[in-house]
């Protein structure tokens, strides 16, 4: 039986080694998860990043969030030309395994156009309207 | 200029038509995006699930969210076996329009295991730890 199945089935309080469930995690076909960063204290959905077996295991062992950049097919270290950095609060694995759910403390924006989040285009009726506003000048941000 | 760049540059209340964002998804390959479903109250992240065309108009048109089920490849009426159900609060794209964040107001238990939510495993040092407790068990979710 997969470790999620066994896991599905414990009691609060049971475990299994880290190394058993990474090992079996469910890439996808380009070897990725999707990865949610959500403010460990308010709760805010900040944005939605990917993450390989190399980013993940970085983003453990330092403490200090990093993606997957599918754009630039290369590690992504957030923050690492913004200074925005996400300080690694929990991560944790659904039920299949297949999204992870990294609970962090955002350095200010964490969009790239300089917003909190990434959610600022919200659905009213037949229209889609900005309702958050710019934190920082992305050039501001860039610049560093 | 595509819709996304264009409400990237918009100041807070600015708008652009519904129908116009909607031809510009960037579906991904099999015409899905990833839909994160977050509890409008508690700010609680429930799960992450994915939406097609047609699934995403017909959350935005009743106003219970409804998915693609990648593993039946059908439609996926939120709690149509469970009667645990997903009400729409707001739904939001974030910034390139890749991701989808449903803001639900979520009847009982999100999680198929019976859990309020997916992302019960959380790691902790070298183990992985169940720390969310089952709240309906699933035999008696799917007999409804």
């Amino acid at each position: 039986m997969g470790v999620f199945k066994q896991l599905e089935s414990f009691s609060t309080g049971e475990s299994l080694p880290l190394s058993q469930v990474l090992a079996e995690l469910p890439w996808n076909p380009d070897g990725l998860l999707p990865a949610i960063a959500q403010q460990f204290d308010t709760g805010e959905v900040l944005m939605m990043a990917w993450m390989n077996a190399e980013s993940l295991g970085e983003t453990l062992r330092t403490g200090r969030v990093c993606y997957w950049s599918r754009s630039r097919q290369a590690l992504w270290r957030k923050g690492e030309s913004s200074g925005q950095v996400q300080k690694l609060s929990e991560l944790r694995f659904d039920c299949d395994g297949d999204t992870i759910l990294l609970k962090v403390d955002q350095t200010g924006p964490a969009c790239h156009t300089g917003r909190r989040d990434c959610f600022y285009n919200r659905v009213s009726d037949d229209r889609v309207v900005v309702d958050k506003a710019v934190q920082i000048d992305p050039e501001e941000l860039y610049r560093k």
